[in-house]
């Protein structure tokens, strides 16, 4: 079975080129969500809003260049009419950057959280769980877009793996904010704040799950969306 | 401003036939969304989980025609390399079922709440409010399957209207169970199952909302994601 793909070799350099092109914008976008959640992380760490500012301006450039990429993508099917294996990366690319845009609005959301619930002194009993979440979720973005710019199935296998853990420690997290909340009444909107951060969180792994299915896709030619994890892994295996 | 954008008059017949068959693919589609809504309507205006059962099965056959759908588009891309207005077509209906499918299980996840509190006699003081919520996303669903039918962008807009009203509405269902949550500690478990079905209620509307901004695209060629409301407003005016 194919374990990776190559790209290029097209009688057009310059097509070779444009597709090298929108495969780095893809990559850069994607270090800027990064960026986001490394600054929620320090802001976390250090308990100082003052590492998020800037996440805003960050978010803006992810949505610039995610409708900058999409352009991109339709101008070359409208020009290079690509055939087969280059059909499928611009699809999966023009997929992927829409769910990149969405794990940006998500890692904004969880920032302006992180920053509310510093500068409004609010408990940090309340949110300190969500440093791991936040690490956890980091990592599977990073290699998510790994998976993207090595074009490989195996990798996008173990990170789905990545996001069952993910899922496992939201599921902590929530657990013991209701723990909290039925206790301690006063505590239930800051906790419910929190429990949307951890949300937003959660669904960052979904997006980067999306990429890894259109990664899968792009190079088996297999479309796993709805598709039970342990049966992907054998498909795959 | 063209107003209406009409499809078809191609040299191949069968590329004309093939479109319209896509295009009434994504309103069956749409409209089995529609159906997984108005099943949750009934059982919370009988007070009876009876009319939810089947509705998972409405979403898994969502699921194989968002997959369907977007093969199609693909074979389409591949085969008549359209260029244009047809491409656009095809990159707005490929982006479009995506979102009807997220819908979809959106619509499942609500539905499974309403029957896990019918069947647990959760209070209905928690729930009643979620009525006229799903009564609002479905109007805009509605709305926004006719605005995709006839490709045209002064009912986009009244859309995005729409969608404003069922975000106030969603707001004024969190307020209240938050405001349930803090003076009975009992309840928070049961409010917060109400307060996620809410959520994805609201991001129904979400969704629907892009499958508007995909016909605006469509029709004008012009790209009003991360655009404010009233701006698309003045534009499409």
């Amino acid at each position: 079975m194919t374990e990776e793909l190559k790209f290029g070799g097209h009688i057009s350099r310059q097509f070779d080129e444009e597709l090298d092109e929108i495969r780095s914008r893809v990559l850069k976008m994607g270090s800027l969500v990064e960026e986001q959640l490394e600054k929620t992380l320090t802001a976390l760490r250090e308990m100082s809003p003052a590492s998020i500012s800037g996440v805003s301006k960050l978010d803006r450039k992810v949505n610039k260049m995610e409708m900058k990429i999409d352009e991109e993508c339709t101008q070359i099917l409208a020009k290079r009419q690509p055939a087969a294996g280059d059909l499928r990366l611009i699809i999966a690319t023009s997929k992927s950057v829409r769910d990149l845009e969405r794990a940006g609005d998500e890692a904004e959301k969880v920032a302006h959280m992180v920053k509310r619930a510093l500068e409004n002194d609010t408990s940090p009993n309340l949110y300190k769980g969500l440093q791991d979440l936040v690490e956890q979720v980091e990592e599977l973005l990073h290699a998510t877009l790994d998976t993207y710019a090595r074009m490989e199935t195996r990798s996008a296998v173990h990170n789905m793996r990545l996001d069952q853990a993910v899922d496992a420690e939201y599921g902590r997290v929530i657990f013991r904010l209701v723990e909290i909340m039925k206790n301690d009444s006063d505590s239930v909107s800051d906790a419910l704040d929190v429990m949307w951060a951890a949300r937003s969180l959660e669904r960052i792994g979904d997006h980067c799950i999306n990429i890894c299915e259109n990664v899968i896709y792009l190079v088996e030619g297999e479309d796993v969306r709805h598709t039970k994890f342990k049966e992907i892994e054998d498909q795959l295996s």
